[in-house]
């Protein structure tokens, strides 16, 4: 394991400073300027840790290979610090208040992701091999404990104590919690639809609903809207799981950056299995017996085959019905705020995006 | 993988309540009144974790068993504990004022142990199995996710904002710092007694001396008694870790709960291992040569030869004398605050206690 040189951190004075694009810019404008508020805010507090964490988190964040030498290859979308930048914008937070809330949560997100890996012996993320599968797991499991403990640390910055600190260990402990059902799904054959529901709640939707809490908090929200604005996230994060899920089977690998079908090989109880495996059809029957027979997920056939009667089943169709009905409750919660339409303009352009995303 | 069921948490409100043993009592009345205190705090925070998290964790904590049924199994000496509430008594805080703080720093302690058993492999921990090998990795490791979160979270409740949960954060990345040395160390044959030391500064003194400074800060200590304090603390540490790596060589297995020449076996670069190591006799030559044979330390005859070429290489002896002097750096340091010597005379007791003890 080598310690990352070279590499300087930026100091958090570039937070916000960033021009601020038009209220009308489109999602993916609205996705570059998050990563770019959040970027050198992300990079002063990873600049903090230990060398050897800060190697793995900055190769894991896709800053540096794993020896140290600067790439770019990304740490995602940034969709939950968009979340956050974008809700404290729509409750009238001056451009870059909220920057160490939107860097927390992404760390706490990559934290677990790391972690996750671990967990699932998922050997890729981000197109490249996954931090465990580089620093072993002792070298992915510490830094995972660095980048949580720093994230809950990093949220009270900006400025209002307990409530914010709270928020975001209340959606890392809905993580874990979710995490943990979705392990536990995985020794069970009736799963239903409502319980995976809950499960994703949990999992995805806790964190993205935190994310928008906090912009909220940061924007000097009172305690209605930052509660709009939190149901906003966590409706949304269903209507993503949903979409990600779809991906997960029926998205292109090379957009993806996951292998085809590697949900469906690892045998997971995502959102459209689940709804597929709950249809009643002769096709859920089938599938139930392909998801417990042994070896007989391997090989590309079996997943193709899986994948088809999925989607025969009806879960494919159910699944992205689902996301569109989130995406509404969603954006009912948000209309729900009474906050602004100019102002919450680029939280409807993000939901929209991000339930029709491809990749 | 199973909830617990039936254990039931106390409030936060007794914590305090328990009386305050007289300035002059003994080192154990201390430890167990430090777990008096702590244990209905560390309760409760534990009781708002996801079911599963809490199963683990109470588990890990001797409060149930895997099946969530009442134990006392203990959760440790409470040092740490006893730690943040003698420095607070110290600095002049009412009884019971540091509570939380005590049970976030237990909590941060307990989540390390229950990954560093994951990382090692360590398969026993306070003489029973550890969490990994009952709820599986991911189980572990999702807890002290868990506890984690949790331990940064709660420490702000104590009052002040930043500097605390600041405090918990540094010493949580010092120990995951320490961490990533004492593995590189593993893959290394030339560690020398200085590298070692720092490394036990970070993986151990950071957390006791952040127990004393949060204690410190709960009593209203300004910042020069409060870095008196977290130096005594750190100072302490080092004697602690010393009498620990003793311990894990010529302790008595009935007593610490580790199998005989556990640390030994596992080929651990502990500080007596290292100081014997560094010696420059010929016993040391036969020892760093017993650690690099790969299977020559599997049997009881080989760990024997092991600990008998360790102490006379000086090993044993020159980690007591170590240990010794760290506590007298360590109550140096704590006459350098000018608290008043009947305050600070419990913490006296507890380092002389802590620096002689055979368990």
């Amino acid at each position: 394991m080598t310690t990352a040189g070279g590499t300087r951190t930026r100091t958090a004075t570039g937070a916000g400073t960033a021009a601020e694009p038009p209220g009308d810019a489109g999602p993916e404008t609205w996705l570059r300027h998050a990563r770019e508020v959040t970027d050198p805010v992300l990079r002063e507090a990873v600049g903090t840790l230990h060398p050897r964490a800060r190697t793995v988190a900055g190769y894991h964040l896709g800053w540096w290979d794993a020896q140290g030498r600067p790439v770019s290859a990304g740490w995602g979308k940034a969709v939950r610090p968009a979340l956050v930048l974008l809700a404290a914008r729509a409750a009238g937070a001056r451009p870059g208040t909220a920057g160490s809330s939107a860097a927390a949560v992404q760390l706490a997100h990559d934290s677990s992701l790391l972690h996750d890996d671990i967990i699932d012996r998922d050997a890729t993320r981000r197109h490249r091999p996954a931090a465990w599968r580089v620093f072993g797991l002792a070298g992915a499991l510490l830094a995972g404990d660095a980048m949580l403990a720093l994230a809950v640390s990093l949220v009270r910055e900006d400025g209002r104590g307990t409530p914010a600190g709270a928020v975001l260990n209340d959606a890392v402990q809905q993580f874990i919690g979710g995490q943990f059902e979705d392990i536990g799904f995985e020794e069970r054959a009736d799963v239903s639809l409502t319980e995976c529901t809950t499960m994703a709640a949990r999992k995805t939707g806790a964190l993205m609903g935190a994310a928008c809490r906090l912009g909220a908090l940061a924007g000097g929200a009172d305690e209605t809207r930052a509660t709009g604005l939190d149901a906003f996230g966590r409706s949304l994060g269903l209507a993503f799981q949903h979409v990600d899920d779809l991906l997960g089977i029926w998205g292109d690998p090379g957009a993806t950056g996951k292998p085809a079908g590697a949900d469906l090989h690892a045998r997971k109880k995502s959102l459209p299995v689940v709804a597929a495996l709950s249809s009643g059809t002769p096709e859920a029957a089938e599938l139930a017996a392909l998801y417990t027979r042994d070896p007989s997920l391997d090989d590309a056939e079996a997943l193709r085959r899986a994948a088809a009667l999925a989607e025969r089943a009806g879960g494919r169709r159910r699944s992205a019905d689902l996301a569109r009905r989130h995406l509404s409750e969603a954006l009912d919660h948000l209309d729900g705020t009474g906050l602004p339409r100019p102002g919450t303009r680029p939280l409807r352009t993000l939901a929209h995006w991000l339930a029709g995303r491809d990749h």
